[in-house]
């Protein structure tokens, strides 16, 4: 059957509310909104809620400002304020902690660079920490940071990659990051996802990978994602989905025209899908022409929210000038 | 009424062709091939032909070839080959001949930065001629590159730096590089098209610019372009067009349902269209992931061809290798 | 005769000092300092003093800041703002005033690439007055900004290039930044030269070029240049001096050695340079392992100073965050 | 004592000889040429020679060009063959043969970009293997690559990170790729080391890092390096040590003068050295404006000369063209 590529927590439930018309059972939603920011914590409790929204059991946070298409640097901040907000719940506050941040995805494909971007921007502290021998410090933290590359070009898996960097370097948690897929374009690039589940097979733009979570890495997994493209696919399915509208408000009701559109199985909206997507061959994503310069400012407003959150004497001011 | 956007001669024929079932008037239309690569020559030879066609009275060439998607480095020489004597014919022979080579689009936005791509593959000689005062070589032609920028970063109109320049380097010829939409996805890098009319407005991935061609530059005007992108609302309208044709299948001709389907105004069409894409928001692309490498390889095989048509001395295996 | 290479007149003046040990005749000095920051101010007045500066007359204000080899974005913000404030009193204050910032040098070559870097990090508004038609706007005036390249990548005359533009886009004002040579390593990414008389040939990393002017452009040129690199020379030379200097401390005053020592010609020491660096073949360079970091930042520090002193509304605060 | 920084056997080597004017004891030297390309072949045989050269027992193969300096492609691809040739003989031929290519470097450090350039033009093949299910292939070995970043970047020792992924992916040999120093501006990118033994701490541009070699990393390493600076130490010695002559030249043999000169020792020179380079502060390099072309360049020799040298069935007229 035809799924709606998501990576978004959010999305796979309105999905279901849509059809179904009701909430998931097995997971609990919870909405708060400051300054223009919407957040929404989208808890998957049982089994079940797991099974219906295809994800495993955890929190899944979504933050939301459909302003930052614009450039307003105070909304900027802001998001990376509330995002900082969020992973502090989220870390451990143990001594002696350290973190390892992973830029997930592809630094020669535009709408997959997100990670590599972030990991660039990140404040990194670790050797320092072992140069002085020490294992506190009142401002930072110790944290390392790396970008895998894709096995596309490394030829090994990125979970091996890792899982060998983080039996050498024994950090306390992992924070990966990673370019997903939306089922809405206004959602690229103005949404934020934090996971406390790993990264699940088939995430960025379609790079297959073997999951990152505390199974497999034998440390807490904090995955951050952004949508930075949409399934053409999905695009294609909108389409469909408006034209059998539209053509339904120009027959009345009853009618076996009307009947005949009612009666369009979501396979039969599968095989023109296919039927579409087929000449444009595999590959095809729906992005947009500012791809290159989001890439950059989302970057480096996840990074600071980073920066802010694992360190407790830096604040925005410090990492917005001169940390690129 | 909607305009399906392409920018490539052949597809305006292919689309009049399907709707009028006959060959556009005033069009004259030449198909050959050589190993897997097909040429095909249209000639738009009077003003109704150029106003069905949309486009002005001239050369367009295409050069196309599928194989180009995989990676064979014969095939790739083959194609700056054939391109590079497309060129030589349309490049007149004269003494102390000198030609400007202008790389459009913005190097910030992957699909669009083609042109400046081409532009560092370029054989640039014009300041050795002038520093030895040169006027003939055996091996080599006066050539000049430059890569103007969009409007949007440098806050000029792209013609207004390129006449300023061809007024003080004062070249024979320009040769204006660019990246084009095209209608279907299978042409986006396997098709280069080599036109002697300059580049009308609404060129490259939507930033409007003024044109550039013999009128306004005062010079021969080569354009030569390469499809990086598919318009989001030809995609779309594809989408559409199988979805009836879908439906229809469903109905027996004659009947109520298969006629409404058959009245489907275009224009019901583009405001479905309209409303497909407005939550995509402007800019919306549709194009593949491989898209910064498939930038990358083109623009090698254009600037190899470019090279070798203007330079008597140079062949494929001097430029193929160590000039990246 | 043996010329140490500097493109600072600040340093031209301290060499004529160590040498005839007096202040140069017809050159007018002004020193001040506000936090950390120190501002000499260098008038070539006369044409005497133009001559023995080598430098044409006008003003010529170097903004020092050792501090900047460290990250403090404070002082950094500090700079910005000081250079800004220098090139206020520069800039004639008159309606519809417009200005082409020119980004001078070569993106591929890294310790000359701070002009591009800059451009890319400039407000550019001019096409949105053109697009508006507004000749007015309280907060903003009309910038465009080009960078054109080196005559090696061109084959133009990079003075050609910027003569056409400004012909065709007829800006009351250019400003044009470039890579220096300094005398001194620890100017490199701590010094930023405004002078008011444009660039002179020989600017940047040893690329020749005509000079850009008022004379030449036939608008005012505001030149600001950072010391990237120190000439190979100029370190050779140091060494030679310390070499000289040492040996004579090991001899008595008046002794046939120390009397040769002291006797040691400026052209003897030239040879040696030449001797010393004859191997290490042409465009020699001294800079740091920093250097790629450093044009980062430093281009950061004067973009956002030419934004603030350009744009009436726009503040630190703005440029400083999602404007590269 | 002062040392005179190198990366390369055969300088230290060199060095040697001027000094003590004989072969270093336990040091084998074989030379051989073949079109304009030098070999040399420096085999430390037992612990003296270990110990007088300052490097670990093994085999250090030095393949010489002058001539890449000019663009001659034949050259370019002949010294490829040449090194391809010299890796085959150090690489066990056995079944399942697996690589694991390692790109050392800063890729934002210019100079120390060379292993992550290398890295982009390597065939990567592991996990076709993989996908496939084989473990044999007529024209491909398995072959994977990392660039693991610097310490200063990650916060981890590259050695850490390598050998965690060595654990994890099982290659049966590392090929390392760094950028070196060497004594000579000459040798900058016309030299190019393999070695055997590994590499060992001060490698690079001075970013210092634990060994990698077969008895850290469990596995054969190949270290293959190119010079792409001059020690600003090595410099400012040569200058010194040429004023010396020079004075001797001056004084009949015998003098006070003379002997003082000749008295001068290497501690007072070290002395002087330091002097000399204390204003330019730590990380000075001596390096050329070309560098950014070289390390392309450079690095495409490289990774040719690495992928003929693994894969029995790709040839040069495969890489050369679109492995870019």
């Amino acid at each position: 059957m035809f799924q709606i590529r998501t990576d978004l927590a959010v999305e796979t439930r309105e999905l279901y509310k849509e059809n179904k018309k009701q909430e998931i059972p097995g997971v609990e939603v919870e909405k708060s909104e400051e300054n223009n920011i919407e957040i929404t914590r989208v808890k998957v409790v049982d089994d079940r809620g797991s099974q219906l929204m295809g994800k495993p059991k955890g929190s899944y946070i979504t933050v939301e400002a459909r302003g930052l298409k614009s450039a307003d640097a105070d909304l900027k901040d802001d998001v990376s304020k509330v995002m900082a907000k969020e992973l502090v719940k989220l870390i451990p506050r143990k001594k002696n902690f350290s973190t390892l941040v992973v830029g997930l995805g592809n630094w020669d494909v535009t709408p997959d660079a997100l990670g590599p971007e972030v990991i660039s921007k990140i404040l990194v502290t670790r050797h320092l920490f072992k140069m002085y021998k020490k294992t506190e410090d009142p401002t930072m933290v110790s944290v390392s940071a790396i970008t895998p590359g894709v096995m596309g070009t490394t030829g090994i898996e990125t979970k091996d990659i890792i899982k060998g960097i983080v039996e050498k370097s024994k950090p306390d948690l992992v924070i990966a990051i990673d370019a997903l897929a939306s089922r809405k374009m206004e959602r690229v690039s103005t949404t934020i996802q934090i996971s406390t589940t790993g990264i699940s097979p088939g995430s960025g733009i379609g790079n297959l990978r073997k999951q990152l979570n505390e199974e497999t890495l034998g440390v807490p997994v904090i995955a951050i994602g952004v949508p930075t493209v949409v399934d053409a696919a999905t695009m294609a399915n909108d389409t469909i989905s408006m034209v059998v509208e539209a053509l339904k408000s120009h027959s009345e009701k009853g009618s076996g025209f009307f009947k005949l559109l009612e009666a369009m199985k979501d396979d039969e909206k599968y095989s023109l899908i296919k039927e579409v997507l087929e000449p444009y061959g595999a590959n095809v994503i729906v992005t947009t022409k500012e791809i290159d310069k989001i890439i950059t400012d989302i970057s480096q407003i996840i990074a600071n929210g980073i920066n802010i959150a694992l360190h407790p004497g830096i604040d925005l001011k410090d990492v917005n000038r001169y940390l690129h």
